[in-house]
């Protein structure tokens, strides 16, 4: 079946009242599946679609929807299915849902929950977004290291629900420390009654709750693991990572790195409003309307030097535009860079002496090639000779702007999102009008000859 | 021990030749952490560090390496040693090794390997880059749906060393078609008499191996898997994806889309010489150097009336750079939202007039802003008009052209690095100098009184 046939068959099954036909549907489904079906029927059906879902799917469903849809299921279920469903999910999937709620939203959902789960998960949202404690779920089985393979096995064998996904066990000590790891695969092949601390892997790569997740999931990228290990202060194994949700870190690290590159404002999808989509944007553009007139003020400043020969004006666009190009080419190098690599400071000096030496290269190139288009259009060498050399230094310095202001911000810990792409590329419009001006000011009785 | 007393007990080591000691130190290495290790001994100790490896450390080595440092140790070990590591290799990673050089020395490469396994790479590498055919390996264990759960578990101990990261087992029929997927948990829970095909799933979600890598991925992350088998034309099972390239698959992605936005040019990092950077990033700025000197010509086309009013220059840089600035903030959304969405033409038509609207909202508050600053500032009503209503028009436009340029490329199936950043930005930048100038020239006379 097409999903097109699946959703008229859904609709129909719905539409007659037929429950036992809608399950058949659902029990071949994916969750991803079954949360698209159930964005797709018209919202009139929406209704019974959730009440013919077991606690079970709902769960599903529920952590394959963006947090509007999720408060649209949980109003639609009531009470006490919706707390049943809210028991049930997975710890990371909850926090991040309640995340962004009024308080009092949260509070009046956590009431009726299990103290258990809900304390769990109040404890989760005490880390600081974006780190390790915040993303790690309790989905995993432990085992104490004296444990045979035998018993091992019963212990998984008992928590199945719960180890779906993974492939390995979390070996603790007495004292809930974690020393060590064991695969499935390790468990099929060992004898049963083996010592588990005999069979496990002891080295065991973990993260630090506080860990910012972007170098948890750096972690997972690097060992090629499917979960990582979370420990507290005294090493106690208090959650896992799993792959999946670093898949999603990813995603949304890339995201943060473009938002930041193009300034393009938090969270903007294809789903946003107008209205918050243009509120969104707005601050970074009035600031930057703000910046920009530094460069009008600095323009009206050599106002005497633009009257006398306006051809300069010719070529304004030309050198602001390209300083903020290759402001943004290295922005985005260093921006990319930091995610896979740890900078030292003799790599740092590295990178921006290499930038320097780019910088070089593009500007004699740039500069020449002006100089020489300027001397045929304009037919003035003095002319040709401003613009090249404006040009040489401009991109020079655009070069260094877009690496060392990054670099800065991330060795200050400062928010790198102040750093974004049309920051630097106004900054650089500033530096270039300088030096253009500067030059042509310093050169203007060979100008107006 | 921390990573500087690894590196220091492996150099001595080194320097005692004292091989078991320097394995011991190997024995608790993950292979990523043997590669950094690698990477850091001095290179005079380099030759030794290798030789002192089995060809089952070498092969992990390799993995971890980029292509230049490959090379090098390949040429290092010598024809035997190197020809056994390239026959242990993944087949995805030895492609991904091979895929860049010359001919002549894939073909000296791969002449000493073992025929089946050398076959099996040409055969990967014929697939075009960036396809789920090309980042699959064979490193899966495939069992015949007649198969009894004993007997499943009795293959994969026979080959466990292939199977090591998974957690399926694929099930094919006798026409090798792909039929369903069995987890090791699944394995450990059930009989061992019971038949494969009773116990396994069988709406298997694949990848057909044309498809492109970025969508594979996404079928990941959508489901959660942490392997995706691929299938060819008639269906039959001819590889797997694994998690772990699917995230270089979406850091690799998330790279390109920057490089896209940033016009910084394919694959610079930290590492890439100079000369090389400078020369990835010429074609690009020169390109818009040409194009930037389209500003120059209109602006020249409006001679009279800059040097009739000589404060328009002031206003010049802020329009440029604001429409660029919403243009890229509007393309930043586009390029994002392709990767995880696809787009309907009525979800097209949708974004784009949720851009429009986006554009007269922030038209609309920067333009009134504007004429009030330019008001006050200049003293002029006219002047203050002119500007406002330029800014209002330039900003819907230039969020129209962000939005509906990489659309129509993507569309049309056109290399979507075109529609890049600085693209944007110049595009914007001349239509916003038109617009202006129009408008100026058009009230020239009420601003010249």
């Amino acid at each position: 079946m097409t999903e097109n046939e699946i959703t008229l068959a859904i609709i129909k099954s719905l539409k007659e009242g037929r429950k036992k036909a809608f399950q058949e549907i659902m029990d071949e489904l994916h969750p991803y599946d079954m949360a698209q079906q159930y964005l797709t029927v018209p919202p009139k059906h929406k209704h019974k679609y959730l009440s013919y879902l077991s606690i079970e799917q709902l769960t599903d469903l529920m952590e394959e929807l963006e947090q509007e849809e999720q408060l649209e299921v949980i109003e639609s279920l009531g009470g006490r299915r919706s707390t049943k469903v809210l028991d049930l999910m997975e710890n990371d999937e909850l926090a991040s849902f309640l995340s962004d709620l009024e308080p009092e939203k949260i509070k009046e959902l956590l009431a009726d929950m299990k103290q258990e789960e809900s304390e769990m998960v109040q404890n989760l949202m005490n880390y600081p977004p974006e780190t390790a404690g915040r993303i790690m779920n309790n989905r995993y089985v432990w085992i104490n290291k004296h444990y045979t393979i035998g018993e091992a096995i019963e212990k998984l064998k008992h928590f199945v629900e719960l180890a779906e996904y993974l492939n390995y066990l979390y070996v603790i000590d007495d004292d809930k420390k974690l020393v060590g790891v064991i695969s499935y695969r390790d468990l099929l092949l060992a004898e049963v009654d083996e010592l588990v601390e005999d069979v496990m892997y002891s080295r065991v790569v973990k993260a630090d709750v506080s860990m910012d997740q972007e170098d948890a999931a750096m972690l997972i990228n690097r060992y090629d693991f499917v979960s990582l290990p979370v420990v507290d202060e005294e090493e106690r194994l208090v959650g896992i990572i799993t792959v999946d949700d670093v898949l999603d870190v990813l995603i949304q690290e890339a995201n943060e790195d473009i938002e930041r590159l193009s300034a393009s404002g938090k969270s903007i999808d294809f789903n946003t409003k107008p209205v918050v989509a243009a509120y969104r944007r707005l601050p970074w553009l009035i600031g930057l309307l703000f910046v920009g007139l530094i460069s009008g003020g600095i323009i009206s400043g050599f106002e005497d030097t633009l009257g006398a020969v306006v051809a300069l004006a010719f070529f304004m666009p030309m050198i602001a535009g390209m300083t903020g190009n290759t402001g943004t080419q290295s922005l985005a190098v260093v921006v990319r860079g930091l995610v896979t690599e740890d900078l030292t400071f003799r790599q740092t000096l590295h990178l921006i002496f290499r930038e320097l030496r780019v910088g070089i290269l593009i500007g004699i190139t740039c500069g020449i090639l002006i100089f020489l288009i300027a001397l045929f259009w304009q037919g003035s060498a003095i002319l040709g000779f401003v613009v090249g050399a404006s040009l040489l230094m401009t991109l020079i310095i655009g070069t260094l702007a877009g690496t060392i202001i990054p670099l800065v911000l991330y060795k200050l810990n400062i928010d790198p999102a102040i750093a974004s792409g049309p920051l630097i590329t106004t900054i650089n419009d500033i530096l270039s009008l300088l030096i253009y001006f500067g030059i042509a000011t310093a050169l203007l009785s060979q100008l107006t000859i």
